[in-house]
Parts: C-alpha cells; sequence; structure tokens
C-alpha cells in the first residue's frame, strides 16, 4: 500500500484572523508529513490594494485581475501571508517551504481564454508536477503553496486555491494515498443551515445524491461537493470537508464531513 | 576535486531595470549548473511604501525596518520580485525555485541588538542549513533567494543581500568548489573611478593591500573587498565582482575583476 499523504486547503477567512490562524498553524505542524498546505488569499489584498488605489472588480464573486491587481496578489499571496505562514510553521518546527505554482515549475497553468469575461491575469491548470513535488517531500519539506500559478510564457496568474488544492491531490494520488482536507468556517456539510451542530458525517455517491434530490444538500455546496467527487473519481482517496479548528480530528475521520467512493 | 557551484548576486539596480533585468536572467539561464541566485530588492519597496504612506526611514544607508515596512519588504522582496524572477527563469527552461531564508529553514538569523540605533525587523545571519540548500540543488532545483531571513521564534527579518550571498557561498563550500559571484553597475574594481573601462583583473591579498596603501581602492569598495577575502579564507574558491552584463564572460574568469587566494 502507498504511503499517505495529506494535502490540507485553509481558507482566507482563517488567514484573515491572526488567533484562528496560529491555531490552525500550530496543529498543522503536529499533522503527520508528509503534508501540503494549500492557502487562500483573504482580505489583505484587497485592503492593500485600496490603500494603492487599485480598484478590486469582482465578476461572480471571482476577482478580476488585472496587471497592477496581479501586482498585489503576488505581494500579498505570494509574499506577506505565504511567507509569514512558511515563518510560523517553521517556529513549530515543520520543515515548511513557500511556493507557488511557479516554483519548481510545480503547477503551470494557461491564461483564462476571453470568453465573454475578461478574467485578466487569471490561471486555468494544466499541469501539476508531481515528481518535482515528491522530491521536495523526499527532502522532509513540507510545501505550503499560494494560490498563484505561472505560464510558459513566464506570467504569473492568479488562481483558484480549491482548484490548485484538488488538482496537487489528484495529481499526487499517481504516488500515494491522497487524503483532501478542506477547512472552513463550518463543521462540515450540515443537514440543517440553521444548526451548525449538524454535520452529515460521511457522504459517499448515493448519499449525496439523495441529499441533493431532497434539497437537503443545495446552493453554495454543490460545487465542492462535486469538485469533491470528482477528486475522488481522479484517484484521491478521502476529502474531508470541516472547520479549521477540527482539523486533528478531521484527519484522524472523527470530525467533519468524511467523503469517499463508499 | 568537488564539483563547482556557482552564487550570483544580483544588485537591487538591476531589479528596477526591466530590460536589464530580462538580459541578466537570459543569461544566469544559460550558466551550468548547480547555481544560487541572491538578489537585492530595489526601490520598489520604497515606491510601494510612500504609496502605502509609510515612511522610510534610512540610517547610514540602512532601512530601519519597522512592521509595518517589514511587511513592504516580506511582500516586495518575498513577493513581488521573487516570484517574478522565478516565472521569468522558468520560462527561460531555468527550474528556479523562490526562496526566502525562512523556506525550508535555510538561512536562520537572529533580531539585530539595538545598541545605538534600533534597526527594528533587520537580521544578522546565525546559520545556513548547507544540507537542506544541497537537498534542493540535488533535486535540480535553482534556488532565487530574497533578502529576507528569519529567528527561531518565527519572525521575519530584513537582511543584507551581499551578506546573505556571502553565508550562502561560505556554507555551501563545505560540499562545492564555490564560485561566488557578485553583480553590480561597473565592470568591476576600477583602478581610476573616473574611467569604467579600467578593471582591475585580478585581485590576491598582496596586490590588494598595495592597491589600498596607494589609495587607488578606497572608500565603498573596502567594505566590498574585505567580504571578498573573507569568504576565501572562510573556504571560497574565488569572488569575481563584475558588470551584470557581463556575467557569462565573468563566470569563465574572462571579465570583470577576480578575487583569489593567489
Amino acid at each position: 500500500m502507498s504511503e499517505t499523504l495529506l494535502v490540507v486547503k485553509i481558507g482566507g477567512n482563517v488567514i484573515d484572523n491572526p488567533e484562528a490562524c496560529s491555531r490552525f498553524l500550530t496543529d498543522f505542524a503536529k499533522l503527520p508529513a508528509p503534508k501540503i498546505l494549500v492557502h487562500g488569499g483573504g482580505k489583505v489584498a484587497t485592503q492593500i490594494a485600496a490603500k494603492l488605489q487599485i480598484e478590486t472588480q469582482m465578476v461572480d464573486g471571482r476577482r478580476i485581475t488585472d496587471k497592477s491587481m496581479l501586482d498585489v496578489v503576488t505581494m500579498v499571496y505570494g509574499g506577506l501571508v505565504n511567507k509569514n505562514l512558511v515563518a510560523e510553521l517553521q517556529a513549530a518546527a515543520c520543515n515548511a517551504i513557500g511556493l507557488t505554482g511557479a516554483d519548481g515549475g510545480i503547477i503551470r497553468s494557461v491564461k483564462r481564454p476571453v470568453k465573454t469575461i475578461d478574467y485578466g491575469f487569471v490561471g486555468d491548470i494544466e499541469e501539476v508536477n508531481n515528481e518535482q513535488i515528491n522530491a521536495l517531500l523526499n527532502s522532509k519539506l513540507v510545501p505550503v503553496i499560494a494560490p498563484l500559478t505561472y505560464s510558459s510564457e513566464g506570467l504569473l496568474l492568479n488562481t483558484n486555491a480549491d482548484t490548485m488544492a484538488s488538482a496537487t491531490a489528484v495529481a499526487m494520488a499517481k504516488q500515494y494515498e491522497v487524503s483532501l482536507i478542506y477547512c472552513f468556517e463550518k463543521k462540515g456539510v450540515l443537514s440543517d443551515p440553521e444548526d451548525d451542530d449538524a454535520v452529515i458525517a460521511s457522504l459517499i455517491p448515493k448519499t449525496y445524491s439523495d441529499y441533493k434530490d431532497s434539497g437537503v444538500i443545495n446552493k453554495g455546496m454543490i460545487p465542492k461537493l462535486d469538485n469533491a467527487f470528482a477528486a475522488l473519481n481522479d484517484g484521491v482517496k478521502k476529502v474531508t470537508i470541516c472547520h479549521a479548528d477540527d482539523l486533528i480530528q478531521a484527519a484522524s475521520g472523527v470530525a467533519g464531513t468524511q467523503i469517499t467512493q463508499g
């Protein structure tokens, strides 16, 4: 049996909250290696852009990334956020190495083609270099990946962190038994959106289909879960959706929503 | 005989000039691996700080780094500058990986003690992890190092790029025959400051001492050259001081000032 690899994704809401972020990093540092952290951006990019008098344009919840905004996200995601996470993990005896997709050429993308909307410098992932990532893991390093990729022309490109996490998990499934953990602000997938404790402990394709048919799972969770099942179809062993505070328990299978092929 | 390793330092003046920087990167990409690039910061940090209404304070040519300025240099050096260098090198088929001292714990420092001046979040290097850097080189990666280190408490610290380059070169001399190349805006050490072509082709301790005694070499060059000879004393095989445009010729020993023990 292959070795287990944890790929953990942490969202911007935790990045934005220093206490929650420190708790999360302390827990992440305790998880067994090999492991990978993929992080979102948070609100700092928008705040810095505002101070630099760069207007933030959003369409359908996605940031439009012109050249000025690309510079801001490169600074904030690749520099400020990523390097502070790395320094804090190093202090917690976790041998973190901060990376964008450009570093070591680990995640290459193409600039999103313009259809109805020009998203600007946004990347759609083309290839994850699992061998290069594996070489880092074999050097006892813990990759901490910022939501930026690069194109073969040498452009940096703003890229969705959820997608980077699942693409990385799928690529690494060639060599590892991969467990992909999405940490967010809820305790898991809820059977009642009004009750934060109504966590659905496990989902398999059949029960997911039933929950969708009955309307228990709807709206915002559907793309997230569709992506989770797509990752399982592509070789990932398990996907977990949990609260950032429950990382260790979720990694042990006793918190959050555990999603498998059944 | 050990393998040769090139450690190249490029200053902020080249970083600030996109055309000069592209020329330099094209040349750097052509140099034989293993190799390491250490880069300075450039003026962008000062410009961004000004836009963010953070005042830049300099004492004796050194930036005072308060918390706001630390965030700016982390963004600019560790993010904007470093990641753009990496993406451009990747496009030139050079497998660059951007790092601060915190990444992989490669360069650890201590926050400079306050004597007469409080420099703020500035690091004095304590340890270069040559084994971790060597593991990256063995994975066919080309480290591109930003002028930031970290402390064991998890602080990021602004650090002089020249010092980082020489400390890295010295640490790597345990395993490699190291050639350290400082690229700057002159063609080398000049025997006449008014004549840019009056390059002193080679220096050994005796000739350096003679040039100092006669006043040919003075002022600003002395600390640079003292550092070069200190690196040679600590195991570095050769130090070269050259113009950024002459990197390839300087690496072959036919441009710049070649400094050796003689």
